[in-house]
């Protein structure tokens, strides 16, 4: 039956670029042409086995500075455009404020995969990695 | 600095479909036809708003039933191929089990979105809806 309880994620590791304030972020990753490292913790390293360079992957991040109680926001800050919810957007502000990202593998190199199209901030916890489903 | 704690998602909502056991389940939402439906809890309501009836919408679930002690396992569960990491793949059992479905919505009604493409089990919670960014 229903299943109401509350879960617990652990972040897999962290990114690290330049982008250090979140009003300085590109608002998705379409968007950006950012590159970064995400460095993931040792703990999680057989995870990798199969990600090579020249792979898109899809990355789910925690944005750990983002508001959750929102469920209404301008689109992309715009107070122009009306309030709209959350789950018909890409906004950070969202109960569960997980980002999710397509970026492009650079290079690997043991557990950092250098990356680029990131759209967060320096110190973003990493949540997950997936392959992309070719359309 | 570092993050490095651990944080609380809480469901949203509940799938409910026909498929009862994940050994039943399309192995990924671009090999699914399978309709159902999105219930989202009252209190989530606002969030709703700006969704409708022919978008393509982005689904985060939290497969309750998926194993978290894994990194390494048979691409579509096929012991031909080898072990490989689960962040290379979309096999549920990763260290958050956190899936990542497209849906077309169907219709709306009130805080029900019948949705096509599932590929959960029935009682599957609901972490977050987004945007489709286009290609």
């Amino acid at each position: 039956m229903a299943e109401l309880s509350d879960y617990t994620v652990t972040p897999i590791g962290l990114v690290h670029c330049p982008i250090r304030n979140p009003a300085e972020a590109p608002k998705n990753y379409s968007e950006s042409g950012e590159t970064g490292t995400l460095e993931i913790f040792p703990e999680y390293r057989d995870g990798l086995a199969g990600i090579e360079a020249g792979q898109t992957i899809v990355v789910l991040f925690w944005l750990h500075r983002a508001r959750r109680d929102l469920l209404k926001v301008h689109p992309r800050g715009d107070r122009s455009r009306g309030l709209q919810g959350v789950f018909s957007l890409r906004s950070p502000m969202r109960p569960n404020p997980i980002a999710l990202s397509e970026l492009e593998v650079l290079a690997i190199r043991d557990m950092v995969l250098e990356v680029r199209g990131l759209d967060m901030i320096d110190g973003t916890p990493i949540l997950d990695i997936k392959r992309k489903i070719s359309e």
